[in-house]
């Protein structure tokens, strides 16, 4: 829509792959998502542009390579994937899919663009869960190291905490190969945890809304306490909450898109930012939340349950994150405010909300198997 | 044949991929191979000791699953992938294959391994490529990282060379993550390139003969060579042949691998040995098959042609390989006497040798279609 209001010919690739495993596991969106041809006509209606859809998926390479000889795209937005990390740790066939879907749908597109639009620009989403949680700052894609009296610019090593975090590795090892052999150009935009509601494009009319999503596997932190927040329920904080992580108003990410499209790439080159806007651990937005909501009258306990991931609770973190302030990007920083406005919007759709979607059932590290223990 | 030998329960895994690929391909190993069956009697025969098999793809991950849970083994050595990097850049039919049966495969083993022999210790055959040529000397898997006034030990970065070397980093990724989150034990062998045509085992029987490959998609740099030298060929020097690289003799392959199963790895540890035994640059094999040959009275010319491979020819190269030796390998070293044994082999076969398939037609950057000119 962002690019559709700009004047840009859009079209869209969907295999509603979203929807279904929201479907398999009884789970929604707090906000209602109309039908891709509903949203698609309320856009004609709202701004008069047309949207190009194709329904299918990009692990069939043929269907997205005749996608892209049909539109000759001189910018691939790529955001079809898999993105959830409990989804990918819940068994051996969802981590399958997640890699399967993730990787072969993203080595699809590098193919048909090297075949069909070697100079177009793939901007792709990845995710600074590649990073990890190192020792060192997180520099955006490479660090230059000296190593016994010698020095090179070399990808940033990844420690990658979900089995769908390594899917975006594998992605970023992909596209930079192409880019370095084939020279084609791409931007990574390794983005922080998303939170908020609205765009200012879906913010034009309820059928346009994004999906917002709260539940243990599609969910994000912050949506999560804000939902127990109004629907009365303790904020689960996942052991200590000392867990640092970048965080971005979904504003914001539409707004970063916008940026990196506007600056593409040189050829052969593969760019990457660290797309977020401020780091905070998880015990900060419990307190966040719980003041903000105690403004408005919800009263909020919080309650650290055992985490359900393997991960470090209290670490170093500290991620450069300058490229696309230097580009431009003016943040919406995390407040109250915000936060309230956040609330006011779940409480308009409280009825929705699935309670039982909320606790953490997906573990890292499962219990052994009575055969694994005999 | 090596464990076996050693009076360990053995059972082998194989869908015979390799020979389906040489067989679309029209190639085929210089040596004969025996079917399975008539491998596993014939060392039978010779040894004494039983070989169990189980015909079906790791792809299938309830396959591979009854068989971990059949077998309960205490080792696991993976050599179950597609080795090829010209076979994963002829087109992106075969890169998706490579990628899918590389890592969807070994994705299905860790999780075979984590529900049922969770104490059970990976083998796993990486390769050198992995890393490229960086300007900096390779290490053994990890680097320590000085950076900004803070230290880390983190994993190598990785700079691959084709989309079959991106897929083994993409499996060094998900064993690290099956390390570091289940507790499982391995150790990455990233070995250099192979030359030679028997082991200790093999020449035991010819019909325990392995593979020896020299075409332009299966086989090896001095296979290659030695294979012109006896049918009267140039040998076809890719470009100015400076590129450097480590290898070593199937002989010390065997000799790794056993040396690898025999000190696991720690729970939770991904341990990375570098395999090779000696580094040269392809243009010093060329002499070496040349001299060697010329002892042998064959008339042997050096072509350099067109490098079908997008790869730097001249740049630093100096990889640490030191582990092994601790463990007590004591390597083969190549040299004329080696050469010229292998050159002995090659003409035992030479009727053999299929000449087609030995000049370069995978190009890592093939020429623009039509349409992408127009």
């Amino acid at each position: 829509m962002r690019f559709s209001a700009r004047g840009h010919e859009v079209s869209v690739v969907d295999n509603f792959a979203r929807r279904r495993w929201h479907q398999n596991n009884g789970t929604d969106s707090l906000t209602p998502i109309r039908s891709l041809d509903e949203r698609i006509d309320a856009w004609r209606e709202v701004s008069g542009h047309e949207l190009r859809s194709f329904v299918g998926g990009i692990e069939d390479g043929d269907f997205l390579e005749q996608v892209v000889v049909d539109t000759k795209p001189q910018a691939i937005i790529h955001y079809g994937e898999q993105p959830s990390a409990p989804y990918s740790m819940a068994n051996r066939e969802q981590a399958v899919e997640t890699q399967y879907t993730n990787v072969i749908g993203n080595l699809n597109l590098l193919f048909a663009m090297r075949d069909h639009v070697p100079g177009a620009h793939l901007v792709k989403l990845g995710t600074m869960g590649e990073y990890g949680t190192p020792n060192i700052d997180i520099e955006e894609g490479y660090i230059e190291i000296e190593h016994k009296g010698r020095k090179d610019t070399l990808p940033f090593p990844k420690l990658p905490g979900s089995l769908y975090h390594c899917s975006k590795v594998h992605d970023s090892t992909n596209i930079h190969f192409a880019c370095r052999i084939w020279g084609l150009r791409a931007t990574d935009l390794n983005q922080g945890v998303v939170y908020g509601i609205e765009t200012e494009e879906t913010a034009q009319d309820e059928r346009l809304a994004t999906r917002f999503d709260y539940d243990e596997v599609f969910g994000t932190v912050l949506n999560r306490f804000c939902v127990q927040a109004v629907i009365g329920r303790p904020l689960t904080v996942y052991g200590t909450g000392g867990q640092t992580r970048g965080f971005l108003n979904v504003r914001d990410t539409i707004n970063c898109v916008e940026l990196a499209v506007g600056s593409p790439a040189d050829a052969g080159e593969f760019r990457v930012y660290n797309q977020f806007t401020e780091q905070f651990n998880v015990a900060q937005l419990a307190e966040l939340v719980k003041e903000a909501a105690g403004h408005l009258d919800y009263e909020v306990g919080i309650e650290n349950i055992e985490n359900p991931r393997v991960e470090m609770e209290e670490h170093y973190y500290n991620a450069t994150h300058t490229k696309l302030l230097d580009l431009g990007l003016d943040p919406s920083m995390l407040g109250e405010e915000l936060v309230e406005s956040m609330l006011h919007e779940i409480e308009r759709n409280k009825d929705r909300v699935i309670a039982a979607a909320i606790e953490p059932k997906t573990r890292w590290k499962p219990a052994p198997t009575a055969e694994v223990a005999s």
